[in-house]
């Protein structure tokens, strides 16, 4: 067979060639933006022409600050594709972060969004490795700043040559990169081989993984900042499918518009997002019947949710579950033929699962002495994996990457249970799994647990310290509007009663009115942590219910 | 990202840890034969073990000579998993050239189907490489036979040892063989990677290809001797689909009855199969109804296949196109989301063209000197391919391959057309192409005009020698029973009139009781050549219609 690489200008050409007049469409700064792959590839050509003219290296990393439009994903192909590094910077960190990240890829350019500049004019003296920041913006002008010499996006396409021959890569040729924030230490940096996210696109796009066509139209309001928005962008761009991008700041009404407005097939986010936009559908407001399937990652989607979106809404829910390490897609939770007998309620518990691996991978799930664990649906282990589409090493952290990059394998630090059809729970995170006594409690176990309570939106569930179990549940509550001053503890723990294990009732719910989230939308426990922090420490007075 | 290699390995123990309860079922000698992917992962095992006390060295070939059932699927992961070269043997091969690709892969063994012994008797003198012959039966006991030293496969396997530990390949390690046969000289051998193997397993599944999950029972009727049955035995375990084998000698009954009685949902053949089964069904006999899809591939289906299929039958026929060179998918025709709204006929249209690129591969339309043709659906051009799963040689054949990869291409001497959306048509074989003064006439073309002829069964179309014009068409027509004496030459020649440019009606119609086949039951051209080889020299008398 041919030695040919695996590259990211296959997939470019590709639409070019074959789907010159399918369309991208944007929710652009002043409306509605649309064009089509071939306008698309055209300019992603002029772009190769300004980074050419820039001086970037081959290898060199190029950043983007931007939300999700047509003109991210020109950066997408023609930063990698010219033989530069996609750098997607992530707008929700600490100026801090982004001080860190910045000068540890040693990025030598920003493309920023018009609206994103400020994070910029705070960081602009402390990031000397960038000699060119473009902004982006629906105009040819841009806004005053106070950065040095800002170019403008449209000006420099304008003005640039039309046609770039993109070169002849190695498929090993670094892509792209991402950093993934830490529990302690700074963020760590995971690079994207083209070989990496060619064979992810194949793999997440399968029939039986998330199942992606030339006919669907697919918006991800996963942060293209956010492990390649789950690889979509590079794979939609490929099969000439039709990407919508809800651009800036898209709140709950914005998501439920544009999936009505461009008859979205498949969308793609967090959990939160599909809880905050289930109230608007099932009043009735906005119709989601255009969507084939959601994609839910990057926490946990409670059953609860996947059942009102099938009962209420007619819409199912896919659970797929990934990390920045992983590209990021691992596994997908599509039901067997064999299941198709199987009670309602049976489905929705392996769809709440995070599914099957998906072909071209590798799993182990091992307990601390390295056994692997039962499939029985029971034991936790961590998740080790393995696969053409997983990290080997954290970007210039040979010490931090020896632990997680052990023997061959990603250790994920998410501890997992398996059933005996192959299907992966993840309990928690190692970090977040509660040890009272001589048991794990799954956090998130119990958390989904507290959500299907009726009165309930939301739930995270830390360890507090307890002198004899060392740790024990802490639940903190957000209740629906409506319930609020009418559930208590009471009625919480009533309801848990016989839904789990005796032992994991937590010994004390706080009713809160917002939790504090991450970046990308997850429930950010170390706030609730700092929140509580009278209750973590060994001489703590809180203990018994 | 790691270096992980793509091996079959990955794709045969996802089966057996993720479906183990998943079936495979044959039509076996003395009737219905199922199992599950755990036994057949055992006995995967076993037969390795089997393997290894023969002796094979990594990179041995080891050759099959069966029909399509769970034993030879059993070998097609054994042989390369266990780290030999499997070598599929056509068993529809004269035995000079059985002789010939036997002694040109020096097979170091041969597994052969009770039933096909004979054809190895015949040559048993003549093949000093094969050491061992292992005879496939439903029994502990095989047929007399005058074979030297004739073992029993499901003795050899009932003796191995349980458990075999499949070594870590490279994804550049050789793991099948196929040969061509040429139209001048000895067959061509075509070795195929488990790097090519599993990337084009990825490709061959994806919703824009033919499309393949789970939850598909698939039955392929393409030889498993045939450029790997386009692949899918390999992509069909990897996914835990139900595969279904016909086993001996289908017939036309066989195929419908196996259909209907296993709910087969996917079918693979060549059109001659699906020309055989239609009556069948259009008849009311069989049930088609299980069938989402047929794939239809190895020559053109005509038109009015697909769409008596579709009309009378409900039932999809998918074209796709390969060569034994590429895999063999290259081309499938999905129809594009934008033309859903065009007519029926024009659906058909484009659904009867070879199709479009699969998502991995690159192709090249050229005339002689190398120009791209336009992509107008008019303009003949040899189709130049490139990809990951495209041989780059012909196996030990320095001389014969140079022309054939040229410049890193393969020049598949398919002349061919792409119309304005991408889709390949095939106009011809370049050496059945018919060049007619300074035009050239597609034999493939005239011959599904031909066969939309309601009284015409089966049509090939020749060149025949002209003084002045150099080659001019003859049709060779079958007539459907119920029409044979009361249509003439007169009456094709009427019917074409208008369908096809003048200059393309034949100079002669030849009404045949049969036509020859090949091996791979495409339209055997060389014989009927042969068959009327007074028209084709120069001094022949026959010229004008």
């Amino acid at each position: 067979m041919m030695a040919f690489d695996l590259t990211l200008r296959t997939a470019l050409e590709r639409a070019a060639k074959l789907f010159p007049h399918k369309e991208i469409i944007s929710r652009d700064y002043s409306g509605t933006f649309r064009y089509t792959y071939a306008d698309f590839y055209q300019r992603t050509q002029k772009l190769a022409n300004v980074l050419q003219n820039f001086g970037i290296q081959k290898g060199e990393r190029v950043a983007t600050l931007a939300w999700n439009h047509h003109r991210h994903l020109e950066l997408y192909f023609a930063i990698p594709c010219s033989g530069a590094v996609l750098h997607t910077l992530n707008l929700r960190l600490a100026p801090e972060q982004l001080v860190y990240i910045i000068n540890h890829a040693e990025d030598q350019a920003i493309f920023v969004d018009k609206d994103l500049v400020p994070l910029l004019e705070v960081i602009k003296e402390r990031i000397p490795t960038v000699k060119h920041i473009v902004v982006m913006s629906d105009t040819l002008d841009i806004p005053g700043t106070s950065l040095a010499n800002p170019l403008s996006y449209e000006v420099l396409l304008a003005k640039a040559k039309e046609t770039f021959s993109f070169p002849d890569l190695s498929e090993w040729d670094s892509a792209a990169m991402c950093y993934t924030t830490a529990t302690t230490g700074d963020p760590k940096g995971v690079v994207y081989t083209h070989r990496g996210l060619m064979l992810h696109s194949y793999a997440a796009v399968l029939p039986d993984a998330i199942n992606i066509g030339e006919t669907d139209r697919v918006m991800p309001f996963v942060p293209m900042f956010h492990a390649n928005a789950w690889g979509l962008p590079f794979a939609c761009t490929w099969l000439g499918a039709t990407q919508i991008f809800p651009g800036e700041r898209p709140q709950a009404e914005d998501i439920c518009r544009l999936i009505q407005e461009h008859k979205v097939t498949l969308a793609a986010g967090v959990p939160t997002i599909w809880m905050a936009t289930y109230p608007l559908w099932e009043n009735g407001k906005y119709d989601p019947s255009s969507l084939r399937e959601i994609v839910s990652g990057g926490s946990a989607a409670p059953k609860s949710l996947l059942k009102n979106y099938m009962e209420k809404l007619g819409v199912s829910i896919l659970h797929a579950y990934g990390m920045t390490e992983t590209t990021p897609v691992v596994l997908v939770s599509r039901l067997k033929s064999t299941m198709k007998d199987w009670t309602d309620e049976e489905k929705y518990s392996v769809a709440a699962k995070q599914g099957l691996l998906v072909p071209g991978l590798e799993m182990k799930i091992v307990v601390e002495d390295g056994k692997e664990v039962p499939w029985d649906g029971k034991t936790m282990g961590e998740l080790l994996l393995r696969g053409p589409w997983i990290a080997k090493e954290y970007y210039k952290e040979p010490v931090r990457s020896t632990a997680a990059f052990a023997d061959g394998w990603l250790h994920t630090g998410d501890i997992v249970t398996v059933d005996a059809e192959g299907y992966v729970s993840i309990a928690d995170r190692s970090k977040d799994l509660i040890k009272s006594g001589g048991e794990w409690i799954s956090s998130i176990d119990l958390e989904n647990t507290i959500m299907s309570h009726p009165a309930v939106a939301e739930a995270a569930v830390i360890a507090m310290y307890h002198p004899k179990w060392i740790e024990r549940p802490l639940a903190c509550v957000v209740l629906k509007k409506e319930y609020v001053g009418k559930v208590g503890t009471g009625d919480i723990l009533d309801y848990l009663t016989g839904k789990v294990p005796k032992l994991w009732l937590p010994d004390r719910v706080e009713f809160l009115d917002v939790l504090p989230k991450t970046s990308v939308g997850k429930f950010y426990k170390q706030a609730l942590r700092k929140q509580f922090a009278g209750l973590m420490v060994a001489n703590s007075e809180g203990s018994g219910a």
